[in-house]
C-alpha cells in the first residue's frame, strides 16, 4: 500500500475526486484471458450506487463504468478478455452540485479530513470533501469485480452485522436476506427493526456507525505470506483504508483477548476427503498470517457518518473559532454502502495473495500429505 | 509490506528464526547523522526479552544486538552516527533447545502456523516455530529504537489494558506504572489482580489473551497520505503483522460503531498558541488518514498464547488423526511481551511517514492559519 | 519500475493501446500546490506528436490531453494548482485505423513484440501493436511535463547526435538548431545532411536507427541513493523503458572502457562562489550514482523502426513459415520522436530522486564546507 | 530498485561496507525447497575474489559466506534447503586497513564517490570506500548463487571481451578459455596480450577500463512484463548499479543505431521441435521487453579504476585546493571482477522475472501454436 495505490502484483491505482470530471482506476498485472464485461462490473457498482434507498445519499450518480484499456475480444469476436496490460476503468461524475459546498470551503468540518488536508498540503479540494470522499470507493468496487475473475471457485460476501449499538442474532444469519433489504442486513428480523431506526436518526439530522464483516469461502490454504506479508496485515490495511474506519479484526478479533489457550485452539481432525478439517475457526481462516483453507473472516467497524446537521463547534482555515451546521446529501450511516466495498477490498487482497503465492510457489498447495 | 521488509522510505527487512544462528534486521533509508548506539537498542530489547518475570518464557536469550553496518563515528570519534546507508543489527540465539520440539516435527499444533506454512511451503522449520516465532519481533524492537532517532520529540509509549475479560480502570491509568509491574499494565491495582491472576493461568498449563494500547504524543499534523498510504491503514498492518494479534483498532475504534454523528465530532477550538484545539480524541488522531497533532491511539488485540499443556486433537503430516500437548517454555500471555513491540511498529511507521511527508511536501507543516 | 508503473514518490502509471479508446497516465506523489495546465502539458505532447513532417508516421492524431483528477484552482480562481492527490492526463485516440493491421493479427513482424506478447500472454491486442505501441509514450511525456514543474531551476533538454552511422559534428552543437529541423538535431550541418539521407531511406521502404541524447542542467548535487537506487540505474531502467531502445550510456559511457584513470577522472578546484569546480565531465554528473551537480548527460540507442515495406521471412500464429511486408503508417527513423520522451523520462526520474532525497536527507544539500 | 535492494518477488537487500565488520544480503521471497549450501555459494565467491592474481588488489579477503537463516536440512537429515523464508548471507571482513585511507578522509578523489556521499549525507564512511566500495558486490555475487538456483536449465555466463581500446576476436570465442586466465576472456591470444598489456598499466601506476558481455542461454520465452517491467529495462538497471559501470546494451546496442530495419530484423522460421527459430538474434533475446527463448546478451563497459598512483587535483573538504594520489591496494583493471558480478546480476534479474510470470500468468510457456 502506497499513496494512491496497493497490492503488489494484482495492483490497483485509483484516482479522482467527489466533484471531479471522473474517477476511476487502473489495474496492473492482472492475469490474461480472463473475461471481463461493463455490464459484469456494472453489477457490482450498482450495489454501492448512491441513492438506491432513503437511506443512502440522494445524489444521482449512474456510476457508468467504462472499460478504456486492457482488453481484446476473443478469436470469437465476442466476449472481452483481459490480455495481462493495464486496466483502465473510468466512472465519469454526472451529478455535482458544488454550491452545496460553499460553506466547508473555510470551515474544517468535525471528525472529516478538511483540515488534516489543509494543514499537510496547504491547498484542498473542499468540494464534497475531493479525494477524501467515499465516492473514491466506487473505483474500489470497480477493481474488485475483476479481481473476483482471478479467483474462481471463491465466494465473497459482505453484510452489516451491527448498527450503532443493535447487533443482529447471528442464529438468523441468512445470506439470501442480504439483498432483500437496504441495509445489506443478513437478519430480517433486524433488518425490519433497523429500517425504523435508522429513519429516526435521518429524520433527527444525525447518523450512527456499523459493523461489516466480509466472508471469502473457497480460499484455498497457503495464501499469504511470513511477517510482513502475512494476509491478515494486508486485509487489515486494505479495511482500514476504507472512509470512516475505526478497526478491523480477523475470526474472534477482540473477543480472542478474552478467551484462554484451550477455547481459542481450533482443533483438527482428518476429513473425508483426505483434507484436515477444522473444528472451529477461532482464527478467522489466517494462521500464522498463511490461509487455512478455512473461510477468511473479516469484521470492520465503521464511525458514524461526520457530515450532520446538529451544529458543532470548530475553526475555520482563518484561525478563528465558528460553528458549523453540515448540509448537502449525505448518508445517514455510511456503513452501509461500506458492504460493497469491504468485498471488493477482500477480493482485491486475495487475488493478489494468489498471484504472489504461485509466484514465490508455483505449485497451486504443497499438501503435505501427499510428499 | 511485502513478505519480510516494511516501511517505504525507513524500510526495515527482518530475517531469522527461532532456532537458527542469529536472526535481524536491516533498515534501509536512515537519515544520516543520527546518534544511535548499541546500548540505547539494547536499553529497548531488555524490556522485550525473555525470561524477565515468571510471566514469560524461561529461555535465557541475552538478546544481545550488534551494529554491524550503517554507522560511522563523528568527526570527535566518540558518538556513532547513522551514514544514510543499511543499518544491519543482528541478535545470535544463544540457548535454543531444538529437542524440546522433536514431538511438534511431524504434528500441527493447533493455533499456531504449523499447518499453514507446510501446505504453503512443502518445508517448514519446526524448531520453536521457526520463521513463525515470535523471537523475529526482537528485530522489530531494534528497529523501532533507531526510528525513534527519526522521531526527535516524539513520546510513543505502549501498555497492556486488558487481560483476559480485565479491562484496567482508565482513572487510574499511569505511565509510571507501566514499568512498575511485569505486565506494562499503568493501572498499579489491576497490576496486584493480573498478577495472581496468570498465576493461576500459569499454574493450569493454560494461558490468556490480552489488549494492547500504543499512544504516539508529539507527532506533527500532516503524517499520512491519501487512500491507501493512510497513516491508520499502515499502522493497522503494523500491528495486526505481529504474533497472535486479531484485531486493531484506531482512537474509539469498535466503540465508534455505537456512537451517533454528534457524539464522534472532535470539536475544534483555536488555541492561545494559534494552533487549533481538539476538544476530544475520538479520531486517535487521525482524520482522513493524516495526522491531526492529537496523540495517535491505537489498540490491538492478542490471542492467548497456543503453546498449552492442555491436550487439544490435531493431526499429523502424514494425515493422520492425533492429540497434542504442547510442551516446552512459552509465555501464558505473549500479549505482555507485545507491548515493546507494539511501541517499536508505531515509531517505525511513524518514522516512515514523517520522511515520505517530506518528500512529498517538503516543508514540515503547511499551517493553513499562516497563509 | 514494476510492471506499467515507475518511481518511486514520484510514481507514474501508464495504461492505454495504440487503437483503444483512450492511453493517459495517473501520477501518484506529486507535491501540492504545483501549477500545471493542459496548454502546458500540451506544448510538450506536441513536440512529440505524429504527422509533423514527412519524416513521422501519418496518422493524425491530435493528441489533446485532458487534465481529469488532481488539480484545483488557486484561491484567485485562476490558475490550476496540483493538491498532492493523483494527477490523471489522459488523451483520446481519434485516428484507429484498425483495418490496417489486418495481416499482422496472425503473423508475427520480425522486431516487434508480436511473438514475444503471444508467447507470453496466450492474447495480444495486434491493432498497431497495442500495448508495445510507441503511442504509450505520449503518456510519459505528459507526464514528463508535471515532472518539470517538481524541478524548478532545472533545464532538460534532447537532441539526436546520430543516424545510422552518421553522428553529428559537436563543435556545431546549437540548442537553438534542436527546434529548427524535423530531427530535434543540435547540429545545423547535418539536420540538412539527414533531410535527403532520411528521405531515400523512407522512399526505399526501409527505416534506420539513431541515438538520442538528453542533458540535465541546474541538477543539485546529492540525487541519487546508494546501490540499487542510483540515478544513474534509474535513468539507464528510463531510458531502456522506451519503445526501440537497445543502449544506454552515462557520460563517456562505452568510450569509457577505453580510458586511463588518468584521463577519465574529474579533477576538481574550488569555484570563486565557493562550490567545487569540476575540470571536465566524463561522468555524466553522476559519482557513486549521486549527483555531483554538474549536468546529467544521458545517450541512448534506438533500433531502426522495424516496420518496413521489405519482405522479411517470419512465422505465423499457427506454426507456418510465411512472409510479411508491415504496410501501414510508420516512422522512418523511430529515434526522432524519442528525443521528447526521452527528456520526459529525465524529467520523472530526477522529481523522484529529488522527493526521494528530500524524504531521507531533510536539507536540500549537505555542502560540506560550511560544516 | 529502490534504495539498497532490488527485485519485485526474489528481493536482494545488501548491507555492509569495505572496512566495516561484515557485508551481506538478505534474499526475500526465494521459492522453498531449493537445495542451497555455504559450499556452492562460496565457488561463485572464489571467482570474485580479491588476490586471486597480480592483476587484482592484494587485499586477502577468504570472502568466507554463512548461511543465517532461510534453510533447513531436508528429511534425510543431509542437504539443506530454502524454507521460502529469508535467508541471510554474511561474510566477514578480515583484512582491513584502514589506515592506509588517512589521506582520503578529508580530500575528494577524483572519480569515487567521495564528494557525492558527503555532499549528499554530511558525513561518510571514507574508509575504502565505505559503501561505495566494490566489496559489497561480494553480496551480489552469493545472491546470484542462490538465483541459479530458482533457473534450471538456465546457463549464465559471462566473460571480458574488451580491455581499453582492445576487443577481442569473437571468432576465437571459448567458454572453456574464460576460467583458464586472469582476465574471464574467452579469446585465449587476446588473454595473452591482456597479459603483458596490464602489468604495464599496473606498473605505471595507472588503470583501465573494460567491456563485460553477459549471456544467458536456456531462458524460456514470455520472462518481462510490458512497459516499466521490461526484462531489458531490469538488466540495465541492474548492470548500470555495479561499482564503475557507465554504459549499457542489449543484443546489438548502439551498433543497432547504424542498421537499417532489414538488417536488424530477425527473421524467423520454424524449428524441427514445432518452436520458432529466429535466424539471428541482434535483438539479444529481447522483443518488447520479454525474452524469446534466444539467448540474452547484454554488454557492459566499466571505466578504469579511479585509484591511481598518478597525482590529481582536487579539492578537500574544507574548500581548499589540493592534490591526491591514491595508494592502497587496487585493482588495475576493475572491470575484471566485474565478471561474475555481472553473472550475478543477470540470474538475480531472470529469478525475479520467472516468478513475476509465473505469478501474474500461472503457466510457463503460453505456446500460440497449440491454441
Amino acid at each position: 500500500m502506497s499513496f494512491n495505490s496497493f497490492g503488489h502484483l494484482f495492483r490497483v491505482t485509483t484516482y479522482g475526486e467527489s466533484h471531479g470530471v471522473a474517477l476511476g482506476c487502473v489495474i496492473d498485472g492482472c492475469p490474461p484471458r480472463l473475461p471481463i464485461s461493463e455490464a459484469m462490473i456494472q453489477g457490482f457498482l450498482d450495489r454501492r450506487k448512491p441513492g438506491q434507498s432513503r437511506f443512502t445519499t440522494q445524489r444521482r450518480e449512474p456510476d457508468a463504468v467504462r472499460i478504456l484499456s486492457g482488453v481484446m475480444a476473443d478469436e470469437a469476436g465476442g466476449q472481452l478478455l483481459t490480455t495481462g496490460t493495464p486496466i483502465h476503468l473510468m466512472i465519469e461524475n454526472v451529478d455535482q452540485r458544488s454550491k452545496d459546498y460553499g460553506e466547508i470551503k473555510d470551515k474544517y468540518r468535525p471528525g472529516h479530513a478538511d483540515y488534516a488536508y489543509d494543514v499537510k498540503y496547504g491547498i484542498r479540494d473542499y468540494r464534497g470533501g475531493g479525494r477524501s470522499s467515499a465516492r473514491e470507493t466506487a473505483a474500489r468496487v470497480a477493481a474488485g469485480a475483476v479481481a473476483r475473475q482471478v479467483l474462481p471457485g471463491v465466494t465473497v460476501r459482505g453484510a452489516l452485522v451491527q448498527m450503532g449499538p443493535h447487533k443482529i442474532d447471528r442464529s438468523r444469519w441468512d445470506w439470501e436476506a442480504v439483498d432483500a433489504n437496504p441495509f445489506f442486513c443478513p437478519d430480517p428480523v433486524a433488518a425490519v427493526f433497523f429500517e425504523e431506526y435508522l429513519d429516526g436518526i435521518r429524520k433527527a439530522g444525525s447518523s450512527i456507525g456499523a459493523v461489516i464483516e466480509v466472508v471469502a469461502e473457497g480460499v484455498q490454504p497457503g495464501l499469504g505470506a511470513p511477517i510482513y506479508g502475512k494476509l491478515d496485515s494486508d486485509l487489515a490495511a486494505a479495511m482500514m483504508s476504507i472512509n470512516a474506519v475505526k478497526g478491523v479484526e480477523i475470526g474472534d478479533g477482540f473477543a480472542a483477548a478474552e478467551l484462554g489457550g484451550e477455547a481459542n485452539a481450533d482443533e483438527m481432525r482428518m476429513g473425508n476427503d483426505g483434507r484436515p478439517l477444522f473444528l472451529s475457526n477461532h482464527a478467522g481462516g489466517i494462521l500464522g498470517g498463511i490461509s487455512t483453507g478455512q473461510p477468511v473472516v473479516v469484521r470492520f467497524a465503521v464511525k458514524p457518518t461526520s457530515s450532520i446537521l446538529q451544529e458543532r463547534r470548530t475553526v475555520d482555515r482563518y484561525g478563528h473559532d465558528t460553528d458549523i451546521v453540515t448540509k448537502g446529501r449525505h448518508d445517514p450511516c455510511v456503513g452501509i454502502r461500506a458492504v460493497p466495498v469491504g468485498e471488493a477490498m477482500m477480493a482485491c487482497v486475495l487475488a493478489d495473495h494468489l498471484l504472489r503465492h504461485r509466484g514465490q510457489v508455483g505449485a497451486p498447495v504443497a499438501w503435505p500429505f501427499e510428499k
